[in-house]
């Protein structure tokens, strides 16, 4: 069996995939097996009980949001009747940021990948502070929420189908000339992304004010585009996975209690162990004793060779996650260790153009006992609190290795 | 004498600096001392006989675009009688890119130093291609520059207005983060530059479509924002200007024929020899027998601690002008030696957030050998053909060395 053959034809598939953002739609009409008495949410599987803080408080947000509760006990009381269910985005070809809750009549962004065909999904970004990605649910979250539905969503649907779709692969390529990683800085990605609507959105049917407010939210934003550049990451990882005899990493996903990862040969099965907490810097009044686990879907970014796997062409993001900007070149080089490839359509001036590490090879990881950095948001332990810092984090090394091991019993014994 | 602290405070004085923003108008309504019988123009004085061939293609167009000729050889003959006179803009608190002509009815950005109350002017930025600061005036240009005064004009002017102006300082040190130099790399501040104005050009009076057309207009042209930096950079360099004993370069300038500079404790005297042609990347089709020499005020830049200064922070500014991402390091590490300061406002992250070298000192550059690096455009030779490459160029040391002589003959004997 050739592991490296098959390894470069998942890492080809990943780097040819060309996600196109093709429009926004109501998640139940268009996310597969999505109905009402479900929500998705980040990371592998869990139980309600097993839930953090966080989470809870976007599944308790989301259930206010449907008009479904009308407090928190009611919510909490919905799901622990197994009214409403809980299932991974990851289960349904969408990502969501941070406890990436998506219920059934929030609007998300549809991508599809114009080489393999996948499609996938994510929710819009809700900017900075109080946010229902952080698990905070008071009235002010909820109001923006709606907002976002109804002007946000219609203003940016209208604009995107006059702009007949935006390039998310060539998006990224040039915000990454221009100081973002792709994750926790896309700074200039989001301006690329309100550059290429603006001119629409001027036309749309909207009205001046709603047009007005919808560029500033967008601009004013620096998160903007990192929902459906998470989205063009999973139709890239998509597009890796499921081929035969790869140890190429497929999914990394956390749900605020476990780090998930899945792996190109070894099917729909998910490898977990508890998350960590991240290391970062805090805003002023919290500490790590506030910190909750790592959580979110929004390492499929690194997944697809971008995030801290390029942190070397984002030196300014040092003022934002800690470190220095000899650390951010350091991240990437020794990501180079772990992938089995050079992106070709990702690349990074401050190297020599050199391309992004792409393709984490399970192999490398536990022979080096290197594990795939990620940069990422650190969200507060409890409920209804919401972002306290931003830093880095590593996956727990034993997930690869419970997955080098199904490996072997899969293809070599 | 201490000429140190004669520098400090020139330095401290162009450092502290803040330009704003605040509006647009008719260039004889705002330019001191312009009217309809005086053109505009880039670099120290030029008798029209040693004026360059882009320089005399902008001056002819700019006669047609006001309709004071109807021909080339009606224009030429307007200079030629003297009934039309040529001054630099820098006699006039202004800047322009390239051939910098600027004509009475043109529009004109408006900036104000809200410290030291200097206020300065630059016309509007036309993008790439045919253009007339580049000498070209065939119909098309002169139909854009009509677009430009009538279309862009107002509707700058409107959402500026209701912008309450834009802190061009804070833009460019976002901008240096987001990997610009801000002279021949203005891709991330032009970006936060419609993310400024796009919500208030959507609250304006002008209708959707030259809203629209506005919003693509800034959002394609990657030096949109070239213009209001560079008068920003005036701003600038002329809180520099005029501090008894100080050595600290207050002007560097081209007009196609001479390089020519100022200096902070010399008065209005300029020091000039022939410009070199840029060495750089040419188009396809062209070649360095092409090239005119070095040409415009964009150099009001590098005088003010950013463009080929500021290197460091743009690697991927190689990709238009040449050389690898290391020279460009480099490049910011040599004019360390040439400065008196490093910028308390601009910084570079890959150096670690280290201040731009800022304040060129005359007596480092002699004692050195080491001349100013400039980042620029390189124009054809001949009237009317346009843009041919990008490169890099430096002045000739010998007007360094004049002024050197000219300093002592003043100060020291």
């Amino acid at each position: 069996m050739d592991i490296d053959k098959a390894n470069r034809t998942a890492v080809e598939r990943m780097t040819s995939a060309r996600p196109m953002l093709t429009g926004i739609a109501r998640a139940r009409d268009v996310i597969p097996g999505l109905h009402d008495d479900l929500l998705l949410h980040a990371g592998p599987p869990i139980a309600w009980e097993r839930a953090s803080g966080p989470l809870r408080g976007a599944v308790i947000g989301a259930l206010l949001f449907e008009g479904r509760a009308r407090s928190e006990a009611e919510a909490v009381a919905l799901v622990e009747r197994g009214e409403v269910r809980l299932e991974p985005c990851h289960h349904h070809a969408a990502v969501g940021p941070m406890a990436g809750v998506i219920s059934s009549s929030m609007r998300v962004y549809v991508v599809e990948d114009a080489v393999h065909g996948h499609r996938t999904f994510s929710n819009l970004n809700e900017g900075y502070g109080k946010v229902l990605r952080y698990g905070a649910f008071s009235d002010e979250v909820l109001a923006k929420l709606r907002w976002m539905n109804d002007v946000l969503a219609s203003v940016l649907a209208e604009a995107l189908a006059l702009a007949g779709g935006i390039d998310l692969r060539a998006l990224l390529a040039e915000a990454l000339h221009m100081g973002d990683e792709g994750h926790n800085r896309n700074k200039a990605g989001s301006l690329l992304f309100l550059k290429l609507l603006a001119p629409h959105i001027a036309h749309g049917k909207s009205g001046a004010d709603a047009q007005s407010e919808v560029l500033k939210f967008l601009g004013d934003n620096p998160l903007s585009v990192l929902n459906p550049v998470m989205a063009a990451c999973k139709a890239m990882a998509d597009a890796t996975h499921g081929v035969e005899g790869s140890t190429i990493v497929s999914t990394m996903a956390r749900n605020g209690t476990d780090f998930g990862i899945r792996v190109s040969g070894l099917g729909d099965r998910w490898f977990t162990a508890p998350a960590q907490v991240p290391d970062g810097l805090y805003f002023p009044g919290f500490t790590a004793a506030d910190a909750n686990p790592d959580i979110g879907d929004s390492t499929i970014t690194e997944t697809a060779g971008i995030g801290a796997f390029a942190m070397a062409a984002a030196p300014a993001i040092v003022t934002f996650i800690g470190g220095t900007p000899q650390d951010a070149v350091h991240a990437t080089l020794e990501m180079y260790e772990i992938t089995a490839a050079e992106h070709s359509q990702f690349t990074i001036p401050a190297l020599g153009f050199r391309g992004t590490p792409v393709g984490i090879d399970l192999r490398k990881v536990v022979e080096l006992g290197i594990t795939p950095r990620v940069n990422t948001g650190i969200a507060h332990r409890q409920a209804g609190v919401g972002q306290v810092g931003a830093g880095l984090v590593r996956p727990p090394m034993e997930i690869f290795e419970a997955a080098l091991v199904a490996f072997a019993e899969r293809y070599l014994e």
